[in-house]
Parts: structure tokens; C-alpha cells; sequence
């Protein structure tokens, strides 16, 4: 790999305690063993300026905003990642992990709260243009079992987590419906298993599908 | 007038050091003094969590955001600007009087940062709709004599202060160019001078176009 060839782009989507953080990390071993130069990011977040809308989006009550303003301050961090961390990273033939892309904005805020998808579409052209991720993960794991992990690593980020449970089911089904709408883009993977199981789920497609 | 009644929407636009808050002040009391209620309010902020955006947005330094990272943010504020404060108020019969609304957002990111037009438009529509100003007053003042003005009272607020001339020379054309595509609901004011002959001017245009 030179310089030149520009790196490749891998989201990790999925509900709360669906495992990202743990499979980022080993994806991340995987692929500098296989000689790649890599970043993990996240989102809401991933550079200076997001990390501070950040904390106006997981921190807070639950009705802080509506379903709009949260999805313009979403794409607003979105923006800020992608010109400060992602392109540049790519550009200089890093690859890049994020915890969290537009997905999660689709599942939460369309499909958890109800705001139109197309117009969420919309707003992703204007935001951010033509540019995706090259592969996403949706790791996928029944609610209850979700939220009784993220409950062990509770800190002041509730904000989704306090939302009721027939919120995360909704937010579940979506994710599960990107997959089926863009299923080039998109692989699910069954996170209700072992750590080690996932782990070659994830780097299996990564490989099979990124030629890693 | 009955609470049934609904209020009106007048933004006050222009440079820095325009007048704007001055003439706010008096254009609530002659209001209040026809027998209206009148809420005062100003962007970005006006709003518990559009005035959290705001210190995002106006402290800092001047290449903190990309010019589109910008205008998400400030539509953000703006979305929960009306959704807390100005529909509420006006609902119940207050008219609304904001220090700035949307044609600042055109014109410091679309004339003087070169964002495209028809795209910030585009983004209005998703964030706001249909909804707009019943009655636009532009303040009109020679860039220099508005810089000098905005310096005695120069705080932590320095962000688009700090901006070269030319970028204040593009804005204060763009907002006499936004007046001149909307005349029906804009209205430009020349505040090169006594601050009694623009209260005139504006109590007059407010009176005439709103029947006051």
C-alpha cells in the first residue's frame, strides 16, 4: 500500500450494548496485522468541534429537542468529523473505524422518533454530498439483553438510554431495514454470541468484502 | 386583540454594529404602547439550548467550523429557537421581535463564506418549512462605522468580528441584495444616523406594512 491509495471507510452500527466498542478494537488489531494503517473514531463526535455538540446530544433529559434539531446538531457534528478526522485520514491512505455513522441517525431519529426518512436523505446531500461508507457493520442484538449491558458501563451519556424500550425496538427494526435496502453496503452480524464468534464474523466480511 | 389572534414575526437584520438592539428596545415599547405583547429575543440562541449552540458559534476561533458545519449549527439553534420560544409566543397572540433570523445565515454563510444559495434554502425547508418572517427590517450602515461601533462593546463574542473587511463588505451586500429579491417582506433602513430618525423609520415601515 502506498501513500497514494485512498483508505477505506468501515461504520459500526448498532444499539446500545450491541458489543462496537469491543469489535472496533479488535477489528482494528486485525487490520494492522494485515499491514493496513488504521483510526477508530466515533460519532456523535471524532474531532474537537463534534466532541463539543456531543455533549449537547447524550447529555441532558430526553425531550431536550425535537426530533429536527437533534437531527441538524447530528449532522452538524457529522460534517465537522468528516472534515477534520475522516477526510484527511483517508486521503492519506488510513483506514478508518467509526462507532457510528448516518445510520444511527436513520434508526434513532427516523425510525426511533418518527421523522421522515427521505427528508433525513435530504438532509445527508446537503450535509455531506455523495460520500459513504464503504462497508457498515450492523451488529445486532435483542433489546433487553442491549440495555442491560450498557447499563453496567452507565456515566452521564443516558440521554438515549432512558428513552422506553418500544423506542430501541423500533430502533432495532430500522437498523435491520437499512441492511435490507442496501445490502452491498450493509452486513448484519448476530452480536447475541460470543465475543471471539463476532470477532471472525467481522473480519471475515471485512476481508471477503473490502479485500482487506 | 384576542388571545385568538395570532402575533407577528419581525427579524431585525444587519452588520455588526448596526443598531439593531437599540432600535429592538424601542420598537417593543411603541408596540407595547399600540396594545400589543411583545417578546423580544435574538439568534442564534433566544432558546435555553439554541443559546448552548450560540456560545458553539460566536466564541472561538474564526475558522472553527467549515462554512456548511455553520450552517447546520445555526439552523439547529434556529429549529429550537422557534420550537421553544417564537411558535409558542406567537400562538398566543405575542408578537415576536428577533435580534436576526434567517437572512443573517444567508448572508454571513452564503455572500460572505460562499456557501451556494439554493442549498441554504434547500436546508431552510427541511428545518423550518414554510414558515418566515411577517416583516424584515435591514439596518444599513457603511461597514467601517459599524466595525467601530461593534468594538465598544467588544466582549468574548469576537468570532465573526474578527473576520477580514471584505468579508463584512460581501454581507453587507448580501443583505441588500436579499431585500431587493424580497421586497414585500424586507425593508432596508439607513442607520447612518440620529438614533431617534431610524426609530422613526422603523415605528413608520412596522406601522404601514402591519398595521400596528
Amino acid at each position: 500500500m502506498t501513500a497514494a491509495v485512498r483508505g477505506r471507510f468501515i461504520t459500526l452500527e448498532g444499539g446500545e450494548g450491541a458489543g462496537k466498542s469491543t469489535q472496533i478494537s479488535r477489528l482494528k488489531s486485525w487490520l494492522e496485522s494485515h499491514g493496513h494503517t488504521v483510526l477508530t473514531t466515533r460519532e456523535p463526535g471524532g474531532s474537537p468541534g463534534a466532541e463539543m455538540i456531543r455533549k449537547l446530544l447524550v447529555e441532558g433529559p430526553a425531550d431536550r429537542w425535537d426530533g429536527m434539531t437533534e437531527a441538524l446538531l447530528h449532522f452538524a457534528a457529522r460534517r465537522d468529523h468528516l472534515h477534520a478526522t475522516v477526510w484527511p485520514a483517508l486521503d492519506r491512505g488510513t483506514w478508518v473505524v467509526s462507532d457510528r455513522f448516518a445510520d444511527s441517525t436513520r434508526a434513532y431519529q427516523g425510525y426511533g422518533h418518527g421523522l421522515d426518512l427521505s427528508m433525513l436523505d435530504r438532509l445527508y446531500a446537503i450535509a455531506i454530498g455523495d460520500f459513504g461508507p464503504d462497508l457498515t457493520l450492523i451488529l445486532d442484538l435483542p433489546v433487553e439483553a442491549g440495555l442491560a449491558r450498557a447499563a453496567t458501563r452507565r456515566g452521564v451519556e443516558t440521554r438515549y438510554e432512558s428513552l422506553p424500550r418500544t423506542f430501541h425496538d423500533r430502533v432495532r427494526a430500522g437498523f435491520l431495514e437499512i441492511a435490507r435496502r442496501e445490502p452491498v453496503r450493509c452486513a448484519v452480524i448476530d452480536t447475541d454470541r460470543e465475543v471471539e464468534a463476532v470477532t471472525r464474523d467481522v473480519t471475515r466480511i471485512v476481508g471477503e468484502r473490502l479485500g482487506a
